[in-house]
């Protein structure tokens, strides 16, 4: 069985890969390839687990391949880098299909190949009772022109590439729903549109890493500091207070809140600014920039996105991150989403 | 839990890490690093999971992380490689201890040290019920230099650098006697001397990655194909076959059994031959050489290893791999451990 599947994972990654910086693919003791000159390496991981991550309930495999790829080219995309060749761990549990398998390395590699990503190495083991996904991705950004978690500072501003709670909604009423096969019909009674309900699911199911948005926002230099919100905003921004030593205020109103969110939160009887500030996944690019470079940055990261990125708050002197509201503030820092990935 | 197993793992690796050539390490997006002018890069990646491939009732924690290194690290070495930077994915069950973490990380990292290697990522998950660990190494060989499996030849000669089967005696030991806090003891009555069964289990508990052999050999350029015995000679020898589109033979009365391993066969009631042939995780390093080149790679060899590496057979036309005994011949392709991983 294991043995087929790397077959089967050979030939859809199409080995020999045409990738001219690939010179040794599956099917040796390491992949061998080719970085360029004048480049420094980026390297992320990250692992999903069955039932912990995800549940084949109402993941199916092919989205569940692009979200391993996702969230990791997420990752590479916060340090604005290149992401360049994958290597898979799969452990596989007694009980999936050879369909199972072709669909995933399919949704996998349709996520890969929208970055030129090359999958070159990996390996396959058995596990007891629970299946385990992890990619390893090697990118390349030119020498000294990564984004880091580091470099924020007092007054700069704080942007978000898109709306943040989504995916979070999106998990709750797949949850909540359970239906693998079509989790995109509308629900009389409840009050969700389909195309709500679609959009929302198609969040948590299928994230659009911000790579191509931090890779400009990299190569242009007037941006330093950037993460992608995996653990929600209250939990990303505080990695960057740490990192940078310094504080930031967000206020509530300028949270980006989709109306599909506002509609849906009431249904699940969780307030939309919760899901924004706490709900994990999204996905989106969280920058900071200087007052100065503000209006140059805006332009690019709105040709980028073909909508305004969304201003929510600045960076301040302290360690803190605090919440504005009309009623006051709140110290929200690390409030996210306790979440079932430490990224590190 | 898991941001403080996090922040054991950042200090116990020393971060910030002094190795010069890491520019971002644990605690960003990415790790960032400098490759080095003049090398490809190699990479490889291998997962171990409770109950698959270890047991803690016999597998201390420390010995855990030092064979998680080691496997890796042996793969490095069979592709001639230096091997530089780790990145690790932890599942992480219910029930394990500080402790257990700590004393995992310190034998991780003291195998990983011994070859200059600096752990700079990973992430950790919650595992539902068994832990599992993947580990990814990053390294580098000079442009071209490379040990590969694809380039053996009809009348190469080929060698081993140790004896075999010993690992898998030593695993077979280990789960009779399942003592994970002196598991080094003799046993009376069953004629294992203590020193016979700590080398035996020894093999099995900490492998030594032939990474020092393998930069040699690749960078004398007089060896070219390579492969580390993790799957017992009969499978590993026929991915070299399969790779170069060739046959081997080897003959049974040249295969490196000590008498430690020939002891306690008997015992075992498992031939000494079978384990030597089909007996996985020996991670020994497994060349082909020329008869030209044969005299002053052995010299090379043996140096490194300290006594005179094991010839065991020669390439030869066809596909197959041939065992010769005093009886006769014997098809031996595949028929190594059909083992638990799958490297790819």
């Amino acid at each position: 069985m294991e043995r087929d599947l790397i077959a089967k994972i050979q030939r859809l990654a199409g080995v020999p890969i045409r990738d001219p910086s690939v010179l040794v693919s599956i099917g040796d003791d390491c992949a061998v390839v080719a970085p360029s000159p004048d480049c420094h390496l980026i390297i992320t991981t990250d692992t999903l687990v069955e039932s912990i991550h995800f549940d084949l309930d109402y993941f199916d495999p092919w989205h569940l391949g692009r979200k391993t790829a996702a969230v990791n080219l997420s990752d590479a995309g916060a340090m604005g880098g290149h992401p360049r060749w994958a290597f898979l761990n799969l452990a596989v549990r007694p009980g999936m299909t050879d369909r199972f398998w072709d669909s995933f390395s399919k949704g996998l590699l349709s996520r890969l190949s929208e970055y030129g990503v090359s999958l070159v190495g990996g390996d396959t083991v058995s596990a007891p009772n629970k299946l385990s996904l992890s990619l390893t991705l090697i990118g390349e950004v030119k020498k000294g022109k990564w984004l880091s978690r580091s470099r924020a500072q007092p007054d700069d501003l704080i942007y978000c590439s898109g709306n943040l709670g989504e995916a979070a909604a999106g998990l709750e009423l797949l949850r909540k729903y359970k239906e693998r096969r079509s989790p995109f019909k509308g629900r009389k009674g409840t009050g969700i549109s389909r195309a709500v309900l679609k959009r929302l699911v198609n969040r948590h199911l299928d994230p659009e890493p911000r790579v191509t948005l931090g890779q400009a926002l990299a190569a242009n230099g007037m941006v330093q500091t950037a993460i992608d919100v995996s653990d929600g905003i209250a939990t990303d921004l505080a990695h960057i207070c740490k990192n940078s030593r310094v504080g930031a205020e967000v206020r509530a109103r300028e949270m980006p809140v989709s109306r599909a969110l506002e509609r849906t939160s009431g249904i699940l009887g969780i307030s939309s600014l919760d899901l924004a500030l706490t709900g994990g996944e999204d996905f989106e690019l969280l920058w900071t920039v200087s007052q100065k470079n503000e209006p140059e940055v805006r332009k690019i990261a709105a040709k980028i996105l073909g909508y305004r990125p969304f201003r929510i708050g600045k960076i301040v002197q302290g360690n803190r991150v605090i919440l504005k509201t009309s009623q006051g503030t709140k110290d929200i820092t690390y409030q996210g989403y306790e979440h079932y990935f430490r990224h590190f």
